[in-house]
């Protein structure tokens, strides 16, 4: 998807690692529905802790924001993932017997807080743009991933899932995320960006937290 | 008003510096209508930029949510701040005449840029309580006045205003951080929190931006 | 070793962690001198990154000092990390080969990006208690084997580190953070510091941080 | 003084407030001995407390540094400010009657307290090179002040303090960091940096930082 100018770029500097993330095994089974249930289940827990510290992140862009225009769509996100994403996963949990009071007490496990952690620590070390390169690749991969599966034949085992992902709410959200971030590289790096230091060193963030969300899948055994 | 335990020790704590503050001249011409339009603009206009930082602070305590409740509230807050209260700001300005263009290019006095940047600073050099503490004399100061001005016959001038303050909304909101305070303070510090040291630091934060609170008011000349 | 009291009841709370992690098979290797060399190199060169980012967090504690005594001391912690400590590891991958231009270039292990940057978060998400409680295992785990390892008979093959962490200066380094710690837990909390809730959140990033300490030890196959 | 090409572009884009700040009447006092010691008093209490915040800052730099040669300038940064200048102050004090418990009582004044959140907001918000915009002002600000009053007559009253800032020890440190800022700029924005928007936001911080620096002698009556 071209959601943005800068996240082709990056996706195209990176094709690699972003095919093995996006593409990866535990994404194709999520699609023909032959992801062990107890598998999914694993990944949902540790990404109902991940979405808490990727809200806090999203907490942290306000903070790092040039304007209210931007304060404004990180807030959207905020509440978007706060409201719409956690819930969904509590719902899920729930319909297959694990209550809220135990999806709270989930273990984090490293590969979650290796990410997570990374990606705050990226938004507190730099600036803005360096938060954003690196909470990129798991907004739009999600984006990618929910379109790709959603618009070809798969199975509905996991459907409620990919529906989220390939639906309008969430397919606009990555489109606001991807002229926040292009308005904001421009702004700061000019039109000629892609040849500045400072991209280079978002890009090699965008690439870190690329490859922490290929690990993030390999949580489960599957 | 009852907002808080807490928030009732505190105030006690420094009634002086409390009172200097919200009963302050500034408040009461705004309750009489004999403030001058200028000097409302004044304010007005400082406050559209006090906002923005307000709003990144509520942000910083989306991140040092110690749950998921936390982050709902906080989360609440900075939506509030960026949605209803800086529109409102914007809708007034342009009535007298003052372009939202013009707002934008307003130059931040330094009363201004110091109590918010010590409410920040508060935040990123402490944890959820020093943040929640350099935060609480704004949310329920205003809270406070706007009850005691739109309960008490006042003029119609400024009505608008003290009945954003004076309103439900409004004022479910100071109930609501008053109860986020309450609870994380029992939880962190225990019941005997008062005879804490860390209160005593987190007591002087409070006394620190109710003393910016009644400087911010004599930005304008009345 | 009894560098303070509060360091003492984290260990005794977290007794099996504390021992996975000091008594780690990796560091009776280095005791006996059965550590391969390739293995030990592995850990120095993954180490020189994880002391780039534990200077940084030393760094975090200076910002987040409450007093100048305070920062005095965490001064000068990242002195001896950036000065000592660093040029060790350059010296010993010199020695072996390895010019200081490719230990630079080292690929940072996910387990050692774990642990860093949950160190950098407890500090940034948290006060200067919450960063201490992250920082103690290492301060104190290396201390506690160098002292270990030092005073028994071992081997001379890797007696430059273990004499490193044996002598006196990095011990009353251990000291004098020791210090550093009681005296702000007990200013903050009193002197009935364990009972407090934020205590027990004190207690679980020491524990986090002791067991991503011993996965450290694991990067290295041996 | 040519400390930094990207410092002299600075100095010539705000000549105006630059001069304000560096040839204010309380510095030409100074030089010329006519400033009442009371005034002094004043303004050497309000640097004791101002040196801690600015250390907290420099300290920050730390964190926020992307190499350990940067990490290294800091760090000598912090602990130069930390036991040279700091204790220069408490000599003064001390000599003058002001013992150092006073000194610690110093209520800090609002001019003061805006200065130093804005420097450590300039940094929590931006990457490395806004916390260094933000910092600018004040090392070379008072390295051209020493060398001005220190290489022309001057009365003795205030000798010490001018030796200080004229001195070899200071004047290189205003090298070291001189050539941090112009290293780390032209790495991140390019040899061209000059037309970039970031650093046009990196020119208003080092503005808004200047225009402090003169208010910060405004604190006592002249």
């Amino acid at each position: 998807m071209e959601y943005s100018k800068v996240f082709s770029n990056w996706r195209e500097l990176y094709k690699t690692e972003w095919n093995s993330y996006t593409e990866h095994l535990f994404v194709e089974k999520i699609g023909d529905g032959t992801l062990p249930k107890i598998a999914f289940l694993t990944y949902l827990k540790q990404d109902y802790i991940f979405l808490k510290h990727f809200s806090r992140a999203w907490g942290l862009a306000i903070v790092k924001s040039d304007s209210i225009t931007e304060m404004h769509t990180c807030s959207k996100v905020v509440h978007a993932l706060l409201s719409e994403e956690i819930n969904l996963h509590i719902k899920f949990c729930n319909n297959e017997g694990i209550p809220t009071k135990e999806l709270e007490k989930t273990n984090e496990m490293h590969q979650n807080l290796a990410y997570t952690r990374f990606v705050l620590d990226s938004g507190y070390s730099g600036d803005f743009l360096d938060l954003m390169a690196a909470l990129a690749p798991c907004i739009f991969g999600y984006g990618e991933i929910g379109v790709r599966l959603g618009s070809s034949q798969h199975s509905a085992v996991y459907n409620e899932w990919i529906k989220t992902y390939a639906g309008n709410d969430y397919q606009s959200l990555c489109y606001e995320v991807g002229e926040l971030i292009d308005n904001s590289v421009t702004r700061k790096l000019g039109e000629n960006y892609i040849t500045s230091g400072k991209f280079q060193e978002l890009s090699l963030k965008f690439k870190t937290a690329t490859l922490l969300e290929k690990e993030f899948w390999e949580m489960a055994d599957i």
